[in-house]
């Protein structure tokens, strides 16, 4: 099919979309390790989960072996008021590279959340709703989480307590704005709600917060609370499993244009958005019948791929988590003040972790600068304004465009744009403004972080 | 065609799109009345026009006997970007009314502009760019308008001057800064690098600016810098032209799948959304061919068609621009300060008011705290946060749906959403916390607006 007949954007229909997500573990030989528990540094069992997390999505969460899992009515029903996502594209990026590669995205902004996290957001949202919960607790950082789950829980409503991380919650006001118009109690964190964050306060009277510690809270108040229970927005199984209908979306679209991407790009702060966008690709290349090249981008402030050990850790500053194998900075890593956008959790998700391990991702770190520079350079000719995590990927899309300008290769790149920079313009400002810096951790930064890792489980 | 069959989300295929832009002019038997030279009183000719505005935008703007003006293609590649826009059905908004009304409604919102402003933004921008131009000006006041234009002037490489209302400009700092994402350079008005901005000054030294003000300010920068021409996102002809894209697809959208509108609604500013959206069906009324109910809602702080006069008046505060014949509460009306959305110009576009004046068109007001409660229940169904503009047309919506519930009449309502309310932050802060109020001018209020008219022609 001539690149004529190609759109700019491709939309499935509705009875196009996929009815199943994808598990990619269904695949995988080697599994990613399992969860432990943090106290007995044995794999956690669900009766043991199911206090933290709603019972359905504990059973995803443990599920190895079912490559496909259906997704509710009430939860295709809701995909339709926003999904399909369309895909992009990028004529006019192409042009002006001067490239012959064919540049496609999958653009996941086009809803309130601003990003791809409404996704797993409504799928949470349901199965609390089906236990019959009264509500749930979560964090957010910069905050595309908390609009999304907020979003989810008025849809079916649920309660929704969000610890917003404080520097966040004072800086980025009308985000907790936009999760308040959706009914969501928003705390910054740390707060005195919760024990743990009485006690983090006292430790760090001045603190302004991390994911970390927002998530202890967050843990903390669902097993205090009667009726609630946990849900976290990237890192999980169960998440990178809800955020596969991404990717599913993406190899529908592409099969249908007889499309076949070379290589496959996608931002990775916690694995979400990666995860899902690559997942039934991943799939193919893990059942030997096709092969693509995925590169997983991350800020080089926050290294965890391409400068973190593989091994357990804690997802939290409290500790009150599971631990978790993955590629990690150790849990009390906390990124360089001057570290604009998202990306800044200090481990990855122990799918994304085990697929990079055994050798079938690519990671690569980029630096702030350059990724708003690629960011601008998007925005003005695709007209699209990306969130500064998604501009990660358009970074290394761009790159490997060049690339192919200076090598002829008419490769076919497909990466995904996660969301919008509407909520990021205190960071578009610095960088307009020619006051935005490079950081890159040194050996001894990340020592600090190692020095914090848990004792390995035999 | 049963409900069933109708999606969600309507997208129309590249190839439906519509390849003109529909001239209601040409089918009204009496046209809107000509604009005049402020110091004649004459009808302006095309070469009194041409030093302010480009030579096609002028040809366009006086073209009353052409029904359909074909879309340059360069302009159909860019609204392939981000058109076709959807016709969305609003299942979860019905259900949550109880209402056996059905609603659709045409969303804008999904560009970095955040509105349906770039419709015609880029219309002007790519007949600059034929003409040869280095760059335009322009006024914005709450930013749609000038982040339109930035965007559309970053594509075709032009140069961007825009004047910002200079309370916008400090309250809405991330608005300016998508503007200099996109190159534009963006100043607050009034400013002291027009003669007209210091002279206001002068007048009033502690003035934060009205459009008004700022139109004039633009006006003077282009016709005193050689290369530059002036541009307008609302009232205009030329705009309402372009703007027919709403309407059009809207129309082909509903065609396809059998639907008739029984009522259309939009929130009514300038008049370029509303204009917009029911030209091709008002056409279908002028030519008798069909019957709609059009209503026109507008702000009751800033009331122009329910509560001004239909006489000739100033389009701007330094009355540099043509005097246009509209329903208008005087160029020196300003909306009272807790007025919290736009729609705050104080006249409407030639081409609505004459539609009204003949009948044609309904118009209501509506109060804002309503107009919020109205924006607050529709993002938490439909999961869109509206611009406050657009929740003027949403709150009419429901009232009519309301209306349907009560006596059983299966009506199927259409409205215009023009846009995201992402840049709104701080009016839905107030209307959070309970802080909002609502004004209606008094009778006097209006009559200091109304002294300030001009004399009118013979």
């Amino acid at each position: 099919m001539s690149n004529k007949e190609i759109p700019y954007k491709i939309y499935l229909e509705e009875n196009e979309m996929p009815d199943s997500w994808y598990n990619v573990r269904a695949d995988m030989k080697k599994k990613p390790a399992p969860l432990l528990n943090p106290a007995t540094l044995e794999p956690l069992k669900a009766e043991e989960l199911e206090p933290i997390f709603c019972k359905e999505l504990v059973k995803q969460e443990l599920n190895e072996t079912d490559a496909y899992i259906p997704i509710p009515q009430e939860i295709k029903d809701f995909y339709k008021m926003y999904r399909p996502s369309p895909l992009v594209r990028a004529y006019c990026l192409e042009k002006k590279l001067g490239t012959p590669a064919k540049i496609y995205y999958k653009f996941e902004g086009n809803n309130t959340s601003g990003s791809h996290k409404l996704n797993s957001a409504i799928a949470q949202a349901y199965y609390a709703k089906q236990q019959g919960l009264k509500g749930v607790t979560t964090e957010t950082g910069a905050g595309q989480w908390g609009t999304a789950l907020s979003m989810a829980c008025a849809y079916f409503d649920l309660d929704c307590k969000v610890y917003m991380v404080k520097v966040s919650y004072e800086q980025k006001p009308f985000r907790r704005e936009v999760m308040r118009t959706y009914g969501a109690s928003v705390t910054p964190s740390p707060s005195t709600t919760t024990e743990v964050g009485k006690k983090i306060l006292e430790e760090h009277p001045g603190t302004t917060g991390s994911l970390g510690c927002a998530i202890s809270e967050a843990v903390e108040t669902a097993t205090k609370h009667e009726g609630y229970r946990y849900v976290l927005g990237s890192v999980l199984n169960q998440v990178l499993l809800h955020q596969s209908v991404i990717g599913l979306e993406s190899k529908i679209a592409m099969d249908k244009y007889g499309i076949k991407p070379d290589i496959i790009i996608g931002c990775a702060g916690g694995g979400s958005n990666l995860g899902g966008l690559i997942s039934p690709f991943m799939g193919e290349k893990l059942r030997g019948e096709a092969d693509y090249h995925f590169i997983a981008v991350e800020p080089a402030s926050c290294p965890s791929l391409t400068r973190g050990k593989y091994v357990y850790d804690f997802c939290d500053t409290g500790k009150v988590c599971p631990m978790a194998k993955m590629y990690t900075l150790g849990s009390g890593f906390i990124p360089s003040a001057n570290h604009a956008g998202g990306l800044r959790y200090h481990g990855m998700s122990s799918i994304v972790s085990e697929l990079y391990d055994q050798g079938l991702i690519e990671a690569r770190s980029v630096e702030q600068t350059s990724v708003f520079e690629a960011a601008e350079q998007f925005a003005r000719v695709e007209g699209i304004l990306p969130a500064p995590e998604s501009s990660h990927a358009i970074r290394v899309a761009i790159d490997e465009a060049l690339k192919c300008k200076e090598t002829g290769e008419e490769k076919t790149i497909l990466f995904g744009l996660t969301g919008t920079g509407y909520f990021d313009m205190v960071a578009y400002e610095k960088y307009n403004n020619g006051e935005m810096s490079d950081y890159i951790p040194t050996d001894k930064d990340l020592e600090a972080g190692f020095a914090g890792l848990p004792k390995q489980p035999e």
